[in-house]
């Protein structure tokens, strides 16, 4: 299909950007499995969701039905200031490999909020603008997300509350201060101004605090305040809604020049970008037009798809929000310290989930040593430094076109390179020093993560 | 002459990419004056150039008759993976603002090294491999150049030792650990391996560094060690010309909506990114063809061109590299703490600085607060957080546009973007706890500084 030459980077003009979000839910005919109220066990009203969530967000969690959302023109205009992302040609890591495979990757760290999580940051932030809200909370661990989320109500004139797990808020600073120069406000969590953070606080004094914590805080803080409410970053449905323009564009692209991906790759930890990845293509699979083969990618320290349970479980650790259907290694779960913070999430989002379980998505776990030594040679002949959550799918991507040139087969390879580095230094040095320790968790440290997942009827796993 | 819509950004396809440098100098009826020997006071032969740099260097070094270098295909091909770096009508900020200016920047950040810095640096790491060596040694201060050379250089196999200031080294490891990601090696100076370093350890043990000792160290390592050559940054008129790689960009995307600036504001230090982004405007100029205004802007901390004198000056304090006839504040001034480490700089291109003598250029200082303020407004409506360099050009653009929001001009400003603030976090935080200062150097000070020059029959000044 190469009839055009290929340029290394594929832009699109702005006629020929999406304008609307895909909502794979439309195209699957096992739909995930509501949300559940954790106190009546009862799938979540709209009523009550709208509490901690802005109204019309809260429509679109719900929304099964509806293909295509229209993006909103305000969030069309936004995206224009850093969309599209170019979707490259790895022209430099095929020759180093030696493959006939054709590697592209859709990068979207094209943003100084470094990550892919401003797309769907503008979108959550101009719904609760229109809301007539005042602002907005949220917790960050890692820091992408508190700053893509800082970034985007800097845009609006909303105001931003964003709890930090403390011991980043002290050991990270420069996260905390892009965030802090966005306008936004970064709380060490646990902190002195919600019940839960002074109970907290009380009870365990130096607290270095934990995203559970900072989960509770935000969500306590957004209800308890007239004008706020509380926005995520991953897992919800609405936030794989939001993130299908990375699809979207990645797939409008490809078009553009005839490219048809045989394998398309994504890391995943919530599954935000995964999911958004892969959107428009799984659609085609899902009403059987096309197929393709999807490889999610877990690090092995955090591995909810590959080695986690298929049940009701809570979102957070501190258990304040809806219940949600999905791969879990348990609320309680501790991953090992992994550098890619981004991905040491106990669950994985309730869609991702239900077609890793229908046989749609592939799921692989991979190792942070040989990941970052991946990220190295990327780097080294592409240029872009990415982050470790990244470099997961750039791990799996290299190994699926070492397999091509085992075989000879021109296999044409997608994956998402969510991200750049540059806040992960640290990770870098441990991995320049060979002092990056590898740890996997037991099968019996995942057990008694996984029989603390409360257990009802319905909820047998 | 908007006539067509124009874009957030705009965009070459690879067949309106640019394919020459072009050479300022054909065109100046003044030619900067030649490179001193400072042992012999005579101007630098091509011989004696190549003992220190390369050997197709030194050619376009002295090369004041050709007006446009043909850019060799390896050096494209390597572009095509981050450039053309986008061209954005800064929207939003104009709306902020109010102002019927029209502002548009020229992006260099969008690549790891997170600035402009790697348009000369593939350049200079290309003719060092075609010329057969093993590889090159340069200094770094702030880090951007060590980390752009280490980039290039782990793209062609080539052997980078990057001499890292001390206490850059050390209190800065996120940079440094980029180059050590990219394969370089950076080496804390003074260090052990040079006579120069052995000497300064000896006598002040525990010696923090300086910029002037690193570079000293790495023309010593390059002139002493086979298959070595030392490479520059800045300030030499071969990097203005890799750098003119922006221009030609910028000029290409306007011309294509038929847009003329009038307005092009730079930040110099050395004069890399701002001789580069005025190039083929200046050349027209020049050469009478259209008019344009165009502003260097300097830091007030370290204001050459706005306080200088023109005179043939030292290019390192540490006094082995040619002398060049330059604004300078002396090649002993020590500029104070000022964050944006860039343009901190004690000379200025010959090439600028002839253009700013003969009244092609307007030269103005800023204040680092202002800056700051500056770079606030900016992130929070377009998004990107600046380089603090970067800054410098931001606040004149809005001081431009303010100007005509109070006359009702509808101006065009152009201005460079050279980087982004990722690694500047630490002067952010400064700044977002109100602790930043301001320091402006007496007429005192830059006295002492510039009676160091020396004085010899046709260096009167």
């Amino acid at each position: 299909m190469d009839t055009k030459k290929i340029p290394y980077k594929i832009y699109l003009n702005e006629e020929e950007m999406p304008q609307f979000w895909y909502n794979m839910r439309a195209d699957m005919k096992n739909k995930p499995a509501p949300l559940l109220n954790p106190g009546t066990l009862k799938p979540c009203t709209a009523e009550e969701l709208e509490h901690v969530f802005c109204r019309e967000l809260v429509k679109q969690e719900l929304n099964e039905t509806d293909r295509y959302i229209p993006i909103p023109q305000e969030i069309l205009d936004f995206y224009k200031m850093y969309r599209p992302s170019p979707l490259t040609r790895a022209y430099c890591l095929e020759k180093k490999l030696g493959t006939p495979a054709k590697i592209y990757y859709k990068f979207e760290g094209n943003n100084t909020s470094g990550s892919h999580k401003l797309n769907s940051a503008i979108a959550q932030a101009f719904y609760a603008k229109e809301q007539g809200l005042k602002g907005v909370t949220t917790e960050t661990g890692a820091g992408q997300w508190g700053t893509a989320m800082s970034m985007a109500c800097a845009y609006l004139g909303l105001d931003c509350r964003v709890y930090q797990v403390r011991c980043s808020y002290e050991q990270k600073p420069h996260r905390r201060e892009v965030i802090r120069t966005y306008g936004a406000q970064a709380i060490p969590s646990p902190s002195m101004e919600t019940e839960i953070g002074r109970k907290i606080n009380a009870e365990y004094p130096g607290c270095t605090g934990s995203l559970g914590c900072a989960i509770s805080e935000a969500v306590e803080y957004a209800t308890k305040h007239d004008g706020y409410r509380y926005v995520l970053g991953s897992v919800l449905s609405q936030v794989l809604l939001h993130q299908s323009i990375i699809g979207m564009e990645a797939k409008a692209a490809m078009d553009k020049y005839g490219i048809k991906p045989d394998v398309i790759i994504g890391c995943a930890g919530g599954g935000s970008n995964l999911g958004g990845l892969i959107s428009p293509f799984m659609g085609e699979k899902l009403r059987g037009e096309k197929d393709y083969q999807f490889i999610a990618i877990e690090p092995a320290s955090c591995p909810s798809l590959t080695r986690g349970v298929f049940a009701y479980d809570f979102c957070d650790t501190g258990e304040v929000c809806p219940m949600q259907k999905m791969y879990t290694l348990g609320s309680q779960f501790m991953p090992s310290a992994n550098h890619a913070g981004g991905l040491r999430y106990h669950g994985m989002s309730a869609i991702v989930s239900q077609l890793y379980h229908d046989g749609y998505i592939e799921a692989r776990s991979v190792g942070q040593t040989e990941v970052f030594k991946a990220a190295e040679l990327f780097c080294r002949s592409e240029g872009t430094l990415p982050a470790p959550e990244s470099s997961h799918a750039i791990k799996v991507a290299i190994d699926e076109a070492l397999k091509c040139k085992e075989t000879g087969e021109e296999k044409t390879i997608l994956f998402g390179l969510t991200g750049t580095g540059y806040f992960d230094m640290k990770a870098y040095e441990a991995f320049n020093n060979g002092t990056m320790s590898d740890y996997i968790p037991t099968d019996e440290e995942i057990k008694k993560a996984t029989d603390l997942i409360p257990r009802f009827p319905g909820n047998e796993f």
